[in-house]
């Protein structure tokens, strides 16, 4: 194996150091039309969402489900591409939402669904990082997530830019202002300068073979986008469960030699997990847990989370901040590139 | 390790190869009360549909899902379960119906979701594999999937009984008889009686450290069901991802000692997939298909599917079998007994 270049992951860690900031320009410049999307479309009164996207954007958008179903009573699903795009399925869709996240905007058959969506009755939405985009073009509404432009292959501004910009929106269908996230951009800059407590949890793993990742709740998307930024950084198979699902079978996968990570949300999710938290130890697990600091302290390993007082929806959005640093550090740990990941383009051309 | 007893697997191997039968007798049985069930339901006029499940049953809804989707442009959502069971979500459901896939029917957070969809003015339908059980009795529909009782550990028979119940249900729900289903059981003794071919391939995999399964459209659900039977017999990490997804970063992961299970349907979700096989193979992935002949001879190796003249919805029923006893003759070549897997109960109590 060649020595690391000094250059070496630079563009993935600037890219994670600008959160606080691109959070910031969120609440300040991008609230107010958030917020005027979401009246505009709660007149239409939607019935139903459905959830369109890939990767990490896939990620936000079950944030999103929990948010809309919770916060919102909206019954929500996260649509299944292929049927439109490979089946042609034209279901219809009026007092449907629909919303369609993308970093790039660019994909082709997101912008192809989402079309059909629209000819079908639906309300549409893009949930993008680029105004001029196809998708931003093709759909009724657009929320631009203003996180500058992404150069790294795995994305991380971005996953939190679309957290954030998806809750002022539902914020703002409930009629909410989402002044409770003004604390965020703040807790992200502390969370972001202790690296070096990440460093250290990644020694834990530069050996892994394999890592399972569970939560419950709001905190599920975290634990699916951080298992989905290891693999694809690190290449270490990294599987996620929700809690109640891992007891329905791999359960029998996680042994003394399987860590695990559980993100537990400060809150009725963590409360959920708590059964799942105590058959691992049962287990004899390696277990890390990113949460509060109780939680922490019963686990093996951890990294603590300022959540007092936040509201458990609002979480997320800190929440994946160590994991991110986790599998920058883990990558590097193995001598490999966080930037140069072996098979990664930026805009995937599925069809 | 300790030599494995002659009885190792007997269960697995005995439920596995009841499904003949099993499918004969939904066939026979059980279709024209399915038929009654989804005339009732095609009444209500629903008008989304959202699928509750957890583990094997989940793959079952994915299924019905697609079929939902795609031959009757119904939307579709996948339930998260937490947002009722522990965030109380009381979200409106009417015009709303509530699908819940259970073999036992006796989880406790099914049994309060759908009770709480009820109330909450869903038309509710649980399929399950005991009339008598909780969740039959807290619906106001009920399919019964007569697989009989179901005592190995890893489902098999419940799966496939619960595919052909949904099929025949949602061709009921579109005033059909599901008589293309009629060739099912035939094909399936053809397919379960090459247990030989199987067997070649499980060596293979027999050190194999982890395994990544891929599909599009209706052969998901199949490759999700493969990916979690591997796991909770052999304890493999085996990771499934749409091929649409797979490109988005996992890809990173593969490479020549990671091998690829590729399950390829005979129509347009096989067709969506061929960008992605030939990424694989570019790529000089381990390829192996799992469908028609004309995709197995382009791979590494395979097994062949008989599904000429065979619609494509109906392809799921059989391509699971072949990994069905891959995963059986998997965990019996690592010495491992498929009917003691280490964390299973039978009955999952989650809350």
């Amino acid at each position: 194996m060649s020595p690391l270049s000094e250059q070496a992951g630079r563009i993935m860690a600037a890219e994670m150091a600008e959160q606080p900031t691109v959070l910031r320009r969120i609440l300040e410049q991008g609230a107010p039309r958030i917020r005027a999307v979401a009246e505009q479309i709660a007149a239409r009164k939607p019935r139903f969402v459905l959830l369109t996207a890939r990767g990490t954007s896939d990620n936000a958008a079950l944030y999103a489900k929990y948010l809309l179903e919770i916060r919102l009573g909206l019954p929500c699903g996260l649509a299944s591409m292929s049927t439109t795009t490979a089946y042609g399925a034209r279901p219809d869709l009026r007092d449907v939402l629909v919303i369609t996240v993308s970093q790039s905007g660019g994909s082709p058959d997101l912008v192809d669904s989402t079309r059909a969506a629209r000819d079908a009755g639906a309300i549409t939405l893009a949930v993008t990082n680029n105004p001029d985009s196809p998708l931003a073009a093709v759909s009724e509404h657009h929320i631009d997530i203003l996180a500058g432009p992404e150069k790294a292959l795995p994305a991380t501004k971005t996953y939190t830019a679309s957290l954030l910009s998806l809750y002022l929106f539902v914020e703002g269908l409930r009629g909410g202002d989402g002044a409770e996230a003004a604390v965020l951009p703040d807790l992200a800059e502390e969370l972001l300068a202790r690296g070096d407590e990440v460093k250290q949890l990644a020694s834990r793993y530069r050996f892994a073979e394999r890592m399972v990742i569970t939560s419950r709740g709001y905190g599920f998307p975290t634990a699916q986008e951080a298992a989905l930024k290891l693999m694809e950084t690190s290449y270490i198979p990294a599987l996620s469960y929700s809690g109640a699902d891992l007891l329905h079978g791999p359960l029998a996968m996680v042994d003394n030699i399987s860590p695990v990570i559980a993100v537990v949300t400060d809150g009725k999710g963590g409360e959920a997990l708590q059964p799942v938290l105590d058959r691992l130890r049962g287990r004899g697990a390696d277990l890390v847990v990113i949460g509060p600091r109780e939680q922490v302290a019963a686990a093996s390993a951890g990294f603590e989370l300022p959540t007092a007082g936040l509201p458990e929806e609002l979480q997320p959005i800190l929440e994946i901040l160590p994991l991110q640093l986790l599998a920058y550090e883990v990558t590097i740990a193995r001598g490999q590139d966080p930037d140069a990941p072996r098979a990664l383009a930026k805009i995937t051309e599925t069809h």
